[in-house]
């Protein structure tokens, strides 16, 4: 099965176990509605892909990876909901839909968002997740490390702090992204790990593959703002030079920073060369990282 | 040890743990800060006092029942942060504090609502809770379910939709309020058959007390609602009334109203009756509900 292949069941089963997970005869309606609207049929499922590849790796059982990457995603689309509310990025529109609290209201909007993030432990926490409890605590327990105060809030609070000022050093851009989108990023590899009771060395192998991906991935956005048009990007492009913001172009140059980018997709690859063939998937999807054209 | 002693001693052990866990040295400092300032030093702690209180019953470790006391009161605490925004019950004062929103900015806030969510389940899933996985991923499955749609989040949506007529039924009444507090405060009894493997039948002994004081606690809201001054109660009375929200005092009638109170607590007294000595605070803690004057 190719990446791309990989990457497009994956949507449909995550869409596919939503859908059942989220039944609409509920006590209140309303909110399960506005959790289905924010959750079901949305974006690339990139981090759902990620646990069922890592799970891959160990063989561990189809379903299993499945209700983790779910549970991941409730958590990524939740902070989504969150994040557009008006108090916060006061965003309209979403992949061309209205947001959540456009769609209904905020009210509804803050506990949809509340009731994905509460969701997603509950699933990670189910017998139905993984046999052995022992996984299921350990899968809670690094989900909520990464999605907290000193994970993913905590990189959206330094984000919202650095929006009110201009001259960000590019430090600081790397450390904000590694808290924000690296944390939930780092659990989707780890995942796998967790899931078989791997040991440390397959924890660090992803560890490694996650971090190099991560950085390859912002550095191949900043090259795509000075590279394309708006029209080709779908947003508005040159923004980082506008707000002041550093730039891996103004540290390595275009040229640099493409060279960085692809020495760091090898090194990401290198990491998981260890598996063999069962990582071809993996390897595919570092190189589709810096080689995409939105 | 008495019903009072208890109850003060469970507060300050809840505030020195919140206090060891929240260190003000994390990646985001501010979040932290709002975290703190919407935990810390607040309220009766009545949550975590039942933890307790329930976890001696089966002779089960004090840390164990005080970190799992800990993990629902960031639930309620966050509950309490979302719930005063500005798009939600809109309120500038708690407990004659400004509220987190007020205090900070509603983005803050909402970031530290969602970081005390998820710090919950990050310290229900910790081994420092307790030995035994089984017990750990039961704790996040049961709060999970307890604070989700089908719990405290989807009570607050019916709450919010209801608001928004007048002439609100007494059976609608007693189902949001079953959800949006009855929920959180079955887990805080419940916990204790949780953490010590106990049978179905102390779950349901348990699950009996906490629903039988749950309405009297409703029924005594309403009874002080109409014998208080908005001095004595420290918020204004009448205001069922005002919305033609049925109460239990059309139903019974104030002095049917104190009957009935009186029953389910003897009611609840009797569902513990089986755990003997060990059961006085939660006895006492019965009869409190009905006897407050706040």
């Amino acid at each position: 099965m190719t990446f791309e292949t990989s990457l497009k069941q994956t949507a449909q089963a995550v869409d596919t176990l939503l859908d059942e997970l989220l039944p609409l005869d509920a006590p209140a309606r309303q909110v399960v509605e506005a959790m289905r609207y924010s959750s079901l049929g949305q974006g690339k499922r990139l981090r759902p892909f990620f646990v069922m590849e890592s799970a891959r790796l160990f063989d561990v059982g189809e379903q299993s990876a499945l209700r983790t990457g779910v549970a991941l995603e409730c958590i990524h689309c939740y902070s989504l909901v969150h994040d557009d509310l008006p108090a916060m990025d006061d965003d309209d529109l979403r992949r061309g839909k209205p947001t959540c609290h456009i769609a209904f209201d905020e009210a509804t909007a803050i506990l949809a968002g509340d009731g994905l993030l509460t969701f997603a432990f509950e699933i990670a926490a189910d017998p139905a997740t993984h046999a052995d409890p022992r996984v299921r605590a350990e899968l809670v327990l690094s989900l909520a490390r990464a999605a907290g105060k000193d994970g993913m809030v905590g990189g959206q609070m330094l984000d919202l702090m650095a929006e009110q000022r201009t001259g960000q050093t590019l430090e600081e851009i790397m450390r904000i992204q590694s808290l924000k989108t690296g944390a939930l990023f780092g659990f989707s590899l780890e995942a796998g790990a967790i899931l078989a009771r791997a040991d440390e060395v397959d924890h660090k192998a992803l560890r490694t593959y996650a971090d190099k991906i991560g950085l390859a991935f912002q550095i191949a956005d900043d090259i795509l703002d000075v590279e394309s048009t708006p029209e080709q990007l779908g947003k508005q492009t040159q923004k980082d030079a506008e707000a002041g913001k550093a730039t891996f172009i103004d540290l390595f140059g275009l040229d640099g920073a493409r060279t960085k980018a692809n020495e760091l997709v090898e090194e990401a690859v290198a990491a998981v060369h260890r598996y063999g063939n069962k990582a071809t998937n993996l390897e595919d999807a570092a190189r589709f990282v810096v080689n995409r054209k939105t």
